[in-house]
């Protein structure tokens, strides 16, 4: 299984911690006389705890060089039901979203299939590495406008899915200058933030907003979506959050959330376990370290028989240039080539094409 | 706290299940072994052993008269969200479901925020106890028709909130021939099944299918929602059910629950409980008791003081008869009279008129 972006490299972590804390759960002795309240409890603000415990974790993910207000902390269902709830606030049906690309296949269904938003393709290609560029972002906005597509926001994935890489600050500052010029909605899918496994570190949109103090941002255009899925591992547990610096935002989103709030048995489990910060510490330091030597060993394993992959620091995942194994360079060939990757060398990673990739020849492969 | 339906009678079993049954939490030595696999278990289909338990519970809170297939269960954010998915599936924007009145007040919000669609109300009012009727059905449709509004189905809430009522067989025969006549859907909310705590029983709108064979009714109309919020008393745990005869529904809702899926820890839990039949079994019997006692003694109570409520024998709440404390037979009198109710006899009930009730003078109380 090489083609579903899963974390389950620190698992016995998790395990060991819970059963080191039985007062972290209302199915234990220790904890069953939470189970009443929490079972009942049901409100779109969620467990304070909870909530305490999300925006803690959040900047510890990104080295606690920020902090997060935890009245700005929306719930949602995972990142899935984040992507949509902040469409839904943000954008009425036609209008759009500019999105860099290769991007998640997943934004198509998530952002566009009950809110009626559009995706704007942002061209980025190997020449330079797939680095987001301000010309690319003034392309695309030009052709929306002629295509008379009014433009609501730009969508990044930092650090990127499928490319592993993170965006650098001047990339960062490109971005926010960018958007604020427009007046136009910057929405930061953060959700690999604490994948991150060796230098250079990530940096948050949020760190931008907070050093970058000679570039004008209206914080009110800033919003991030963040999730336990693929930086704890959690994906059964669904907890997608919506962190907004725009009060009318947090409001309805909050509002919205009733359609996907998170499990409060969930709840109660998680916010003591991201509570207790000496296993955080612990927890992320391994999870990285584990992440980099399966990078090593996988990319190491790759070279040998002489494939190369984009360079990369983060996710769970990399981005494969089998370009010199095209019969054409086409997506037909691409298409052809996974076939054969996946029937006879039984693999299953991903074509570039289903991120919208333009270049024949890429493929996504998990690899925690 | 007599505003919200709310059922906190039957904790005390549930806390006692759950310390005998360790092995059905991730979060005990028992059953750690499993959090690895459940925590990283991501699938719209949900565990097959929450969806069988699901199916089983929802036959057996409606006698075990009928069965349901597990492969029709879909997950969905609590009824909050499977409300939503079910408009989302059968309406386009603009067009209407009929809601007989007095309803659910939160249908406003979660029907037609998000999805653009209409409510029509269907006018029901004391001359005959609220009951539902064929004219009341056809008039409404009527006027929507000249309104030129294209009516896609028919909402029902049986047992009824705020009613507490729950649906004869003729009024549901009626219901069926009325919308197979008209071809439309109909939706069933049936979140109090198990809320039934005295004579005549409730009725499933899957029984009038499987007996009432001599009316014609094309399933592919039907559907029902469920929830765990009220029968259980789980509303934290977020547990909603789109069972739906139509395969192109169940298709479509399944792919929109990934907006709103059930935590695989709350999905693990209770897939465990709600199979331990002399549990469900003992709970059921316990909690119908437990709100026939309740019911007794409040309503007693209000009788005393010469305060009558409509002949009820299911929910958590009883719609209380204070017609002859206004001043005068307005919603202004009646408002008037909630503030003292909320102010000075300090308890909070809800006035008809947040229910869209067409006559003044009725509140909802909650017992349980």
């Amino acid at each position: 299984q090489m083609g579903l972006a899963e974390n389950q490299l620190t698992s016995d972590l998790v395990e060991d911690w819970i059963l080191n804390n039985p007062e972290a759960s209302i199915c234990t002795p220790e904890g069953i006389n939470d189970f009443r309240a929490i079972a009942n409890f049901q409100d779109y603000h969620g467990l304070a705890e909870f909530r305490n415990a999300v925006a803690k974790f959040m900047a510890r993910t990104r080295g606690n060089r920020i902090t997060f207000d935890p009245d700005r902390i929306v719930m949602s269902g995972g990142a899935t039901g984040a992507h949509e709830v902040t469409a839904f606030c943000l954008a009425d049906p036609g209008e759009a979203f500019l999105v860099p690309i290769p991007y998640y296949p997943g934004f198509d269904r998530d952002l566009r299939w009950r809110t009626g938003v559009k995706l704007v393709p942002v061209m980025c290609d190997s020449s330079n590495n797939f680095v987001l560029t301000k010309e690319a972002l003034e392309d695309a906005y030009e052709k929306a406008r002629e295509d008379n597509i009014r433009v609501k926001g730009l969508l990044i994935t930092n650090p990127s899915n499928p490319l592993g890489t993170i965006m650098d600050r001047k990339t960062l500052r490109t971005v926010v200058s960018f958007i604020n010029e427009k007046r136009i909605h910057l929405v930061c899918d953060e959700i690999y933030a604490a994948t991150v496994f060796s230098q250079p570190g990530f940096i948050s949109i949020a760190e931008i907003l907070e050093d970058e103090t000679d570039i004008e941002c209206d914080r009110n255009l800033v919003h991030i979506v963040y999730s336990l899925s693929k930086d704890m591992g959690f994906p059964g547990f669904r907890v997608g959050i919506i962190y907004s610096y725009n009060d009318a935002v947090v409001n309805c989103a909050r509002k919205m959330s009733s359609f996907g709030l998170v499990s409060t048995q969930t709840q109660y489990l998680l916010a003591s376990m991201l509570n207790d910060d000496e296993f955080v510490e612990r927890f992320l330091a391994e999870s990285a370290k584990r992440l980099a030597q399966r990078f090593r060993v996988f990319t190491g394993g790759l070279a040998k028989v002489g494939i190369k992959c984009l360079q990369s620091n983060a996710g769970l995942f990399v981005w494969m240039d089998l370009r010199q194994l095209l019969k054409k360079p086409t997506f037909d060939s691409e298409t052809e080539l996974w076939k054969v990757i996946i029937h006879e060398v039984k693999i299953n990673v991903s074509p570039g094409y289903s991120f919208h990739c333009t270049e024949p020849g890429w493929f996504r492969v998990c690899f925690a």
